[in-house]
């Protein structure tokens, strides 16, 4: 069988540990040298193969490619593009058909979240079209958790175990204070239509009086007026009140409660602000010192703080997409089965592309508490084996020691 | 010489590590049971003396005391609360005399920042004004590093290796994306007077092109045009652009860029928001997408990712404070004295309270770029020993597991 060479693109928002599953594909590729020439990476994404600029990672270290494993971001750039649908784009696909077979590639692994996996099933269904044979393999990758049939999504636990540790920590601090100082504590994180980021923040502590003491879901329409009396109540109770707020969170009617009115490339709305919507509603409305923290980007690039489960989940879907490839699988998706909850254990399964393309999995209603402020005992036998263990990266000069790859471009054979 | 008993408190805003401070009292004042009776905690800090109401820690265990080293916030309770002059509130004071006189304290250990440095001062005075033998020792505490004489504060070096961490990460993240998304990434940073804070973010990277490539500090009037100029041309030259900002940024006037209007118990407007405002500006002036994270609380309880040094100074000083009380010194505050950068080496002196009390340090000028947005390699060579080391908390299922005291009431004997 004749080698061929391997694309490799990160898609969309990047995470803590996309790079172990660039790491994953790499190292697997290079153990099959009899099957697979080199992976080229897509620079920045899929508009890597559209415009011809491709990373040669053949040229970097075996050290350097270990250490994507523990390196956040998107070492090859990652794009917020989304190729329309064939019909109405059908250049954009047959260019890419056009420079995969000018770089003799023979196998495409999309790293990415539902919308990465339709375009690796587009292509996967164009390069049977058109009689060119490409192997397309999608890796998961989200930190909203939202992608159908794997039981989570590489990416989800770091930010998870982040916003868990950080929620701990932050409650502590308020706690100290709340006699003289601020009685509400905000803070806002990711998950613009699913509260799976928010609910783990909800393992940083047990029960009602335990912080975090109410979580705002997108999944639960906001009520303003039942969650003004519960803040109250809380404060009344503690002293003090911790809340995390998902940036997805909505009213009766659907609107975001912080809609910066701006949309990306994906056409969904840019969010943000909505800590400080609570913290002037709880200032106005309870006259209550409040302070908010919006960890953003912090959240999803915080390696320092991984989930070592997460990072063997990432650099495990890179490599078992290699090895479905090599095994004469197409158009599917490597995923994580879970086997038991205590003892967590898991396994790769398989799914084909077209039953995750574009479809969003929500957060179950019985995770959420009844009162629709907590997480259930379901939620956490859920959530907290994905959050176990620490993966530090190694530190040099007192901060982390992440790579910088050389991207030595591939050269271009096209116009 | 008689057994007397100590009263220690917490003070101001908490941190990562003033609880290893706590730890340092306690464990050294347990190592002298023959001059040492009990150590007693303010619940709320200096409010538990005023109200009686005081924390037993000999009701607690080796275990638990030992792992105040690694908790962060407040274990007793702090408080923000100032006493005033003693000629404007001397029945305070007495009343702090009599409280100590019924509990037979003998030792007063105030861990906080010039504030109580003041507060600690005065006691010591008034003790010897009303013949109360009393030994009054500041222990030094404060994220903003803002004390004078100490080389750096215990609370510094660890936010100061949260923010320099986090900065790396958030722009690796930001680097990725920049093609087809986030130009303009902003953390907002503490640091209300000095730009302490921020100058560690500065550590990140090395030189203009690397992040952060912006830090706008309270000791450099914001220049709104050359600002915006700045932004377009490194985005421009690098794609993206990195800010940090001081929570303390201000104009040539001297007025907040987020000024929320709102005092503290101290008097000191609660500052917030300065990130939504350079947001603002990036998108309305220069049309470039932008994401904004507001550390907050994270920065200073990310017990987590507190730097070596800053736990084992905060340890020293607190066990420094009970050394120096039973050597006979009084109103003093145990410091950190450097003598070497590279290799780092420090020691603990001793300065008076007087000194120290009530009086802010700037960060020199020669610390801050020529430009104003960016740090020298001077300042560098002071921060860079700072947040050397990781110290990391013990983990179980998942997350930091940190110590929750009993936190047991001692009797109160007073009406």
């Amino acid at each position: 069988m004749a080698r061929r060479n391997v694309f490799y693109a990160q898609s969309g928002g990047v995470t803590a540990v996309i790079n172990a599953s660039a790491c994953g594909v790499i190292e697997t590729a290079r153990r099959h040298r009899d099957r697979i020439g080199k992976v080229y990476a897509g620079r920045n994404g899929i508009l890597g193969a559209l415009h011809e600029d491709m990373i040669d990672t053949s040229r970097e270290t075996v050290r350097a490619i270990a250490a994507l494993r523990h390196t956040p971001g998107g070492a090859f750039g990652s794009a917020r593009y989304k190729l329309k649908p064939i019909e109405e784009s059908r250049a954009e696909y047959e260019r890419l058909i056009e420079v995969f077979d000018a770089h003799n590639i023979g196998y495409f692994f999309y790293n990415g979240g539902g919308d990465s996996m339709d375009t690796a099933h587009k292509v996967a269904q164009l390069g049977r079209e058109l009689g060119y044979p490409i192997t397309c393999i999608g890796v998961p990758k989200t930190v909203d958790n939202d992608l159908p049939v794997t039981d989570c999504c590489p990416g989800f636990g770091s930010v998870a175990k982040y916003v868990a540790v950080s929620t701990r920590e932050a409650a502590l601090d308020v706690a100290s204070m709340a006699r003289t100082s601020t009685r509400v504590f905000i803070l806002e994180v990711m998950g613009r239509h699913a509260g799976w980021i928010a609910a783990a923040a909800g393992l940083a502590g047990q029960g009602a009086d335990e912080p975090p003491h109410l979580i705002l879901f997108p999944e639960i329409p906001f009520d303003r007026k039942g969650f003004l009396r519960r803040v109250q109540q809380c404060v009344e109770r503690n002293e003090y009140c911790v809340i995390v707020v998902s940036e997805g969170a909505r009213d009766a009617d659907g609107h975001f409660l912080a809609d910066a009115g701006t949309r990306d490339a994906f056409g969904h709305k840019q969010l943000g602000g909505v800590a400080q919507e609570i913290a002037t509603m709880v200032r106005d409305e309870l006259g209550l010192k409040y302070h908010y923290a919006i960890a953003d980007y912090l959240q999803r690039s915080a390696r320092h703080i991984a989930s070592a489960v997460d990072v063997e989940q990432a650099y495990a879907v890179g490599r078992a997409a290699v090895e479905l490839a090599l095994a004469g699988q197409n158009a599917i998706m490597p995923c994580i089965v879970r086997k038991s909850d205590r003892p967590y254990r898991w396994v790769i399964g398989q799914v084909p592309l077209s039953r995750v393309a574009n479809r969003e999995k929500k957060m179950p209603r019985r995770f959420i508490t009844r009162d629709g402020y907590g997480i259930t005992a379901a939620a956490r036998r859920y959530l907290e084996p994905l959050i176990q263990g620490e993966d530090y990266p190694p530190y040099r000069a007192g901060l982390p020691d992440y790579v910088h790859l050389r991207n030595h471009p591939v050269t271009k054979k096209l116009a």
